[in-house]
């Protein structure tokens, strides 16, 4: 089976149904993408594929999407490459054995730019908004796009009026990577008003979608969409979401992944605010003032934990991930709670990471709780 | 032993001794204060009595002072007195217990207004901040204390300029009590700039001050005082703190005192917010935005608590306190962090919250834990 063969398959199977498909994406991991492709083109699939399927099932033009997005300057990534961000999606999965319908792994992915998507999420933070966003709001999603950016980090945002754009827009000022991720096609520009932008972003950094070429956009595939802006990053940073924001669906998503949530705070009497500060003042963010604190408040664990420890030989632990993982057992296991004590990190911060320190290698579930990994034990000791 | 006496022995100690004087507070909780003072008067004392009582000992102007204060429209107030907050102060005594320094009870109260303390502290909440306030800060103090004040919640502060004096003012504005708690004698305006804002304070609630008249303000003393303005509220909230803000220390007092601590968040870009963002980033504050959100973050929980189980019968739960009062075991004590994952209520909140419950009968410590009081056992069965 060639590589050619297994993107015409995902292609297919991209435009054929709508996302989030889950039957679909369950028997395409049974039987593997170019049977299941073969079989829904025929109809001869399990009922639940059938009716995820039988509407599109004809719309066999994948080898024409293909060179669309070609022409585009982009192409399609697919799970068998080595591009795909298994790292980040990996937060997917866990999510989807938990039943979470936001932790469903897309087909295939369309993209437009040069750089190499992996590569780009190894770093990323997630900066979102309102798209009736403040001066204020705009200026801040500014500085924090600037100073992410030239931090290395990847800034991910959904390219929208706003924040959104106010962060890339700042991103690109730094010079630095961004990924815009999109709820239609990637030759399509929505919106139509962000067209230079969007091609911008293709030119210095990523668009991204899991929609076919041509998709427009529509609202349901906004909140689709949003699992993968949560997914991509490290954690997201929302600044500035009116009582009904969109982002507010992004930040539900960041929470569920178990990655970091972050909000801005602003002032009392804004009303583009108010979406923030119920995620403060219920607890689901952390507040963040600066690019130093979401630096502080995030950062690759795998990478920069592990590092800490090597680096700082006998100094202070670095941040509350390190606090977690060193009030880890090394042989019994503990829970969350008992972390949380013994770390003085609080209990949903102690949620947050230790799922992250699971993917990082540096820790796992046991029946008695959690304890640190042995790959972590021996790491160590180095 | 009559009340002149008692009195008249108060007001020496008063001024015979700097506040905050421990071993002068526990050799009057000894003696008696009119032992107490006779017995300092002629030197016959602990030594560690007499290194805080020595330098002043022969300032004996106790009817003097009382004459002062009266000229000032006022009088003092003595723990012997039915007017005395003892309820509020029953946090010092926990903290003291603790071995706090911001735990001390004041050996008498100056008050200038006619009021009744014990009556005005009932319900009231601190509004602090910088002097050093911007345009924002002042407005939301204002508008907060003018909330407060009309929700019947008396507004308590230090009478500074900047967000104390907006917070004033506010409640002024509504007709409503408000306190200014100051670090000098009470017949003294500090700052003489608010001589005006002191005198209406006086006029429509109380000045308090545990400094004898004629005392000047010094900066020790400010921080003396802001345990008193903590230990009168039932909360504080930080409308707009620096960085190295004197409102951060009643902060500190407030958290000390197992008072809750609110702070309001204001633009990331203000240098005038940063000491409430640290204070939210560190988890020591609550968020709040707005009148409604402080009084729901704070509540008499011996009136109000107790009201709620009763009219709301298998309503559902009101506020973090009622959760975590359910929580309670009726016959096993409980850790916080046991509490805490029952009730779903973060644990710093229940730490604080548990001493509250304490305090209004509804909780108590076992050697195994936190469990609900007798008395609340048999209030619930009504």
């Amino acid at each position: 089976m060639n590589s050619d063969e297994l993107r015409l398959a995902r292609a297919y199977l991209s435009r054929v149904a709508e996302p989030p498909a889950l039957a679909l994406t369950a028997f395409v991991a049974e039987v593997g993408p170019v049977e299941a492709a073969a079989r829904v083109r025929v109809g001869e699939v399990p009922s639940a594929v059938d009716v995820q399927t039988s509407a599109r099932r004809a719309e066999d033009r994948a080898a024409f999407d293909l060179d669309l997005v070609t022409e585009a300057g982009g192409r399609l990534l697919i799970p068998e490459d080595e591009e795909w961000p298994k790292w980040p999606f990996n937060a997917l999965a866990i999510a989807a054995a938990n039943g979470l319908r936001c932790g469903l792994e897309p087909l295939a992915l369309w993209v437009r730019g040069s750089h190499d998507l992996a590569a780009l999420t190894r770093r990323a933070v997630a900066v979102v908004g309102s798209r009736a966003a403040s001066d204020y709001g705009r200026h801040v999603a500014g500085e924090f796009g600037f100073g992410l950016a030239g931090a290395g980090v990847t800034v991910v945002s959904g390219a929208a009026y706003g924040i959104d754009g106010a962060a890339h827009r700042g991103a690109l000022a730094a010079d630095g990577p961004t990924i815009a991720v999109l709820a239609c096609g990637v030759d399509t520009a929505y919106p139509a008003g962000h067209r230079v932008l969007i091609d911008h972003i293709a030119a210095q950094g990523l668009v991204v979608s899991e929609y076919p070429p041509t998709h427009s956009p529509a609202r349901h595939r906004f909140l689709t969409r949003n699992r993968l802006i949560a997914a991509l990053s490290e954690g997201t940073v929302v600044v500035e979401a009116g009582r009904r924001s969109g982002a507010k669906n992004t930040a539900a998503s960041t929470s569920a992944l178990g990655r970091v949530l972050m909000a801005v705070p602003g002032p009392v009497t804004s009303a583009s605010s108010l979406g923030c500060h119920e995620l403060l003042r219920s607890g689901e963010a952390l507040p963040v003032t600066s690019v130093a604190e979401v630096l502080e408040s995030t950062g690759r664990l795998g990478v920069d934990l592990v590092e800490a420890t090597r680096d700082t030989g006998t100094g202070p632990p670095q941040g509350d991930a390190m606090r977690v993982f060193e009030a880890l057992g090394l042989s019994f296991g503990c829970s969350p709670e008992a972390v949380s004590v013994e770390s003085g990190v609080e209990l949903k911060r102690v949620r947050a990471l230790l799922p992250q320190l699971e993917l990082a290698g540096l820790a796992e579930r046991t029946e008695s709780g959690w304890k640190r990994s042995q790959e972590a034990t021996w790491r160590g000791d180095t």
